[in-house]
Parts: structure tokens; sequence; C-alpha cells
């Protein structure tokens, strides 16, 4: 038998993997998948509002077709690229389609960051972040500066103050719209001022917008490529028809896209020509997806207020957002309630959500609560559940 | 405007990239895909030969679950890890499932070996080499060691010289049965030689396994993993059910397992739920799978048999391998032709093939041919354009 030191990973990639687990939050959070449990905990879309039966009736219709069998281009396929171009005003020259977007993310990181002995990159990111923005990053060992997040989304003053003081970042990384975790928006005035500052200082911005079509009452601002040539745009089906799927995609510049499509090649030289084809045919269909968001947005909406009601009349010490889009309301509490050792005493009276801490080492007395895969009375119920443990630690 | 400059890969990645990239072959290859080619060039199975309706309707059923929707583990369903498990005679916590065993030689490589301005790492190569597996060694800038393929496989004989002569590779990466592209398979001897050294010089073995399910006439050797705990075993439903289905596995031992369950989460969270339940209920059907797979064979060793007999009949200056199994035949030019210089005539006389070259750079005089795609009618009408421009060469 070999011997646990000879079989052990590499030893930088060990060091850095050391950086990508936090098992103590997965620990707990996997408790949370018990039936008793109302959990606020995850970042999944319901399955219940998902297209099953006309994706199963597209998936018939595109096998009669042999070559939706066989392998497809590393790019994607010519009718899913030509969709995603139109709906985005772009070339469908400049589109990749990629497993998820988070396979954009682990592909740009790749091609666009050196490796810490290759002399290192530095990427922003927000201050909470998308994690699966963290991992990537970290995973290739950039190094990483924080950048708070306001009402109004990535504080681009703070920002700028970073880079007069010598910032080079490579990389910005936005969640521009309906911010996972922080549930807030990127406003017009910052996506100018952030395509500003990319011009002046010669940085690529990365626009991570998977949840931009769930709005509620109002379409959100227009896309940060719109100001910029300097932006790489990531978009995704898995929060507007199903995860299954696993179909995004990044619309980038030449020198980006080029290098991108041999290290998806390396990675697993395509994706499904099938579930390619069936996100074609249902993002191409525009009345059928007029209406199938509509619904969306409606569902999602409701929820979105009634937790939001619900957490402002039963927890008044947690101050939250109040997102237009999205699936998130992150809160923090204002008298400094720490909110991993809330997670344990709110699991015992059966609600899960995640805290703070998971999206950056500032958030100690914040929290995200997803609102999308409980119908409102459940909400309630999981906020009454949560006010209680509130209760519980203050009369600690 | 972005200048060029400044917007380029990262300046390491594209030093990598340009060794990754072969693209007059490539170029000349994307000629035959017109349709007066008949293109022995691919190496892709045939999608006559895959099943659609039973896909379809296994597709439909799923569908009915709405868990099929939504997002799932990193590592792969639970029904089809055991299903793997069981087939391979291993454990289901050993099973990571892959977009394709292309996905493991990625995640692979990253786990296992260091990036050059970390040490770097030795990897050992057959020569010639499945060219997915060598893109992956090159991105991550692994010092690659070619040993010879002959008619029994990897040379193990020579890999202990490099051995002894001081060679400590990280891996050793080996398509063990029906060789892409040498169409060989790898002796039991041999295997016992290869699994004696691993243990000797602890080195991995990765065992890169899609065709052992194609054999014609009689079952392949045990797996590696039979012979030794230094395996990592990939495997592939693309050559036995459809590539579209984007499955590959991976069986590893725990440390590594853990590492790349890491790395595949930051890569792409996770594999489609909908194709890993198709891909579980087919492979678990026994006796539907054992007919499926007898039609295969049966289809396969009728066409490699034509392809063989009519390369022996109509050019006997190319020596061949004759394949028990799998979909490739590699042959030598015993006279020296340059098989790169080849292609251009033989496109003209309206048949392609992959010049060696693209394997290894000794690999001047070879070629491979992929039988699977064209029935036997086509294959000896694709050999005689073949010859013909074989002739034309000799005659200039």
């Amino acid at each position: 038998m070999p011997d646990q030191d000879s079989i052990a990973p590499a030893a930088p990639l060990a060091r850095r993997l050391d950086g990508v687990s936090s098992s103590a939050i997965r620990d707990l959070l996997a408790i949370t998948q018990r039936p008793d449990i109302i959990s606020l905990a995850g970042g999944l879309p319901d399955p219940s509002l998902m297209p099953a039966d006309r994706i199963s009736t597209v998936v018939a219709e595109a096998l009669s077709e042999r070559t939706t069998l066989q392998y497809t281009a590393t790019v994607g396929t010519t009718p899913l690229r030509e969709t995603i171009a139109a709906r985005a005003g772009a070339h469908p020259d400049a589109v990749v389609v990629t497993h998820g977007s988070q396979q954009a993310l682990s592909l740009l990181s790749q091609v666009l960051l050196d490796a810490p002995g290759e002399g290192g990159s530095d990427v922003v990111v927000e201050d909470p972040a998308y994690t699966g923005a963290l991992q990537c990053f970290d995973l290739i060992g950039a190094r990483l500066h924080r950048v708070p997040l306001t009402a109004d989304g990535l504080d681009t003053d703070a920002l700028e103050g970073m880079l007069a003081a010598g910032l080079r970042p490579t990389v910005v990384h936005t969640v521009s719209t309906f911010h996972n975790p922080g549930g807030v928006t990127l406003s017009p005035r910052r996506r100018r001022h952030l395509a500003d500052l990319a011009e002046r200082y010669g940085f690529w911005m990365i626009e991570d917008n998977p949840y931009a079509d769930l709005w509620y009452d109002t379409p959100p601002p227009a896309a940060l490529a719109t100001y910029s040539d300097r932006v790489i745009s990531l978009g995704s089906t898995s929060k507007i028809l199903a995860p299954t799927l696993r179909v995004g995609w990044m619309i980038a510049p030449e020198p980006v896209r080029a290098a991108v499509e041999l290290v998806k090649q390396s990675a697993d030289l395509c994706g499904s020509t099938l579930t390619q084809t069936v996100a074609a045919r249902l993002l191409a269909d525009d009345g059928w997806l007029e209406e199938h968001l509509t619904g969306l947005r409606r569902v999602y909406g409701e929820r979105a207020r009634a937790l939001s009601a619900a957490l402002a009349e039963r927890i008044p010490r947690l101050s939250t957002t109040h997102p237009d889009g999205g699936m998130f309301v992150w809160g923090t509490f204002t008298d400094g309630t720490t909110t991993s050792d809330l997670l344990e005493r709110a699991v015992d009276e059966g609600v899960a959500f995640v805290p703070g801490a998971a999206f950056g080492p500032a958030h100690r007395s914040s929290l995200r609560v997803c609102f999308a895969t409980a119908d409102p009375r459940t909400l309630t119920e999981g906020v009454d559940r949560l006010a209680r443990a509130v209760d519980a630690s203050a009369v600690r």
C-alpha cells in the first residue's frame, strides 16, 4: 500500500485547497437537508417553477436528429451561440458556451491570471463576494482585494482610492445585478464609474450576471458591457430554465475568447449537444420565454416581499437589503450578533441560513437568506423560528 | 479601445498555449467536413448506433421527478456512482462522475501536478499518445517523457530503463486497452510489470479506458486496478452510449478523490442531473446493455476487419496494427513517406486521416485511421482513394 504522504495532492495545491474549503459551515449546513428544517440556506432556484414538460418535449424532438447525440464544437452549438448573442446584442463569434457560468469563472481564472510561481495576479472582489468566484481565484493563487458592497453595489469610490494608492488588478469581479449574497444592484452611475476606472487603469471587468432576468417590477440597469469593451459578460440558464442543463456562457473579446476555447478543449472537449439544443430552443422562443419569465418574476417577487416584511416585523435588530430581483436577502445585526453562533441555535429551532463569514471575514454579524424555494407561508414560519433563535441568543 | 498587448492572456499561459495548439493539421482537417470527403480522421463513435429512442424515453421518465431539474452533488448522483462502482468492482465513494473522461484528466492534472513555478512535475506518456492527455499535461506545464508503444502496449522495459536512469515521474498515463491512436492493448505481463514499477518508484498510473467494452471477439485483459492500488481509473459513456451525455468518471483512492472533488466544485459546481440519470439507468439495465454492446461489438468488428483487409491489400507499404477492439488502426509507412504531406494529396483524392505527427514528433511516417463511422463499403472506397494518393506521392 502506498503511504499517505506519497499519495497526497501536489503540495502547492494542497496549501491552496486549505483556503478553499470552509468545512465548519459546510458541516452545519449539511444538517439543513433534514425535512424538519426550513432551509433558507441554499442558493437554489425552485424546481417546481422549471419547465419540465417543455424540456421533455424538446429533448424528444432534438434526439430525432442523430447529430444531437454526438460531440459538438468546444465553443458550443451554433444555434445556441446565435441565440445568446441576439439576446445580448453581441456577435455570435464572441460567445463561448460553458458548463454553467461557474466554468466560465474557472476558465477565465486560468486564462487571465498568473500562478503565484509566475508572479501572481491581483484580483478585486466584492465584499461580501460570491463564493464560487472566490474559490476559482483562490485555487489559482490570486491575491484578493476586497471592495465593500453598499446599497448601490460595489463601492467604486473605495476602488478608486485603492487604485490611486497603487493597486493594479488584472480583474475586477462583480455580480452587478441582484447580488449573491448581497441582494443589491450596481447603480448606473457606478457602472459608468467602474467602466471609466477600467479604461484608466487597464483591468478586466468580469460581469457575473445570472440573475438579471429575475427582476420583479422594473428591469435592471443596462449591462456593464454597454459602457466598455473591457467587460467579459457571464450568463446562465440555471436560474431561469433549469440547472440540470448546465448551460452558461461567456461573451468576451477575441484574444480572451480564443484562449478560453483552447483551455476549455483541455478541460472537457465540449458541452452537451442535447442540453445546448434544449437551451437554444427555449431561449429563442420569445413568446414562451417571456411568459415563463413573467411567472418567475411574479412568484419570486411575492416571496421576496413576504420575507422582507416578516424580517422587518419580527427581527427589527436585523438590517436587511430589499432586493428588486434575484433570490437573496442580506441582513446585518445591528447589535453585533455573531451569525455562525446563531446558526446552531437556529437549526435547533428548525431553520437555517448561511452565516456572513462564508462570504468574507468582515461579515460575522451578517447572514444570507434565500427565499427562492419556499412559499410565503413557509418563509414567514421560517422567520418566526429565526426570531425565536435570536431571542434565545439575546436571553443567554 | 484596449490595445492588443494589454488584453492578451496571462503571459505564462500564452507560452503554454503555443504548445497546445497544432493549427496546421487542424486547419487541414477542417476541410474534411466536406461531404465529398470520406473522413477517417475523426475519433467519433457512430451516432446511428446510439440509443436515441431509449435515451428519449428515459429522459421523459426522469423529468417527472423534479429533482432531476436541479443541481446535484459535485461528485455525481448516487445511483450513477453506485452503478459505475458495481461494474468496476469498486466502492461508490471512490467514484467521481466527470464531464467526459477529458475532465477527469484535466482535474487530475491540477490535483497531482505542480506548476513549473512550483518546481514542475514529470509525466510519462505513451508514444504515440492520446492528444487530449497531452493537452492537459502541456497546459499545466509538465515535463513530458515519451515511452514507446509496441504491439503489447506501453514498453515497460523501456520505462524501467528510464526509471533506473533516474526519472521520477509523478504520473504514468496509459490508454491501456484498444489504444487511441495506437490500436494496441497492454498485455497482462506488462500490466503486472507496470504495476510493480509503480510500487517500486512511487508513481501514479492513470488508466484511461474508454474503449474497454468495445472488444470484438474476446474481452480485454483485467484492468490495471486489479494489479495495484496506485491506479486512477478513467471511464466514459461516450463510446458506448452517446457523447452528448458528457458522462465520464474517475475511480481514485481517497486523498486524490477528495482533492478532485474540491477542484471540480471550482471548475463547474456539478454535472447534469438529467444526463447522469440517463447514464445510470442505461448502465444499470444489464440485459439491455449487454444486447446493445453486442451490437456495437459486431458492427465495429466488421468495420475494423474490412479496413485492415483493404489496407493490407491496397497499400502493402503501410504496416498496420490489427486491433481487437476500439475504433482505430495505426499505420506506419515502411518507405519513410511523410504523412502530413500525404494528407494534402489524400484530401485531393477525397479521403482524410490524421498524420502521426499529431500524436508525437517521432511519427512523421505514421497515420491514424478511424473506422467507427463508415460502413465496410465506404471504408474500402476510402482505402482505394488513399492508395491512389500514396501512388501519386510515389510517382512525384
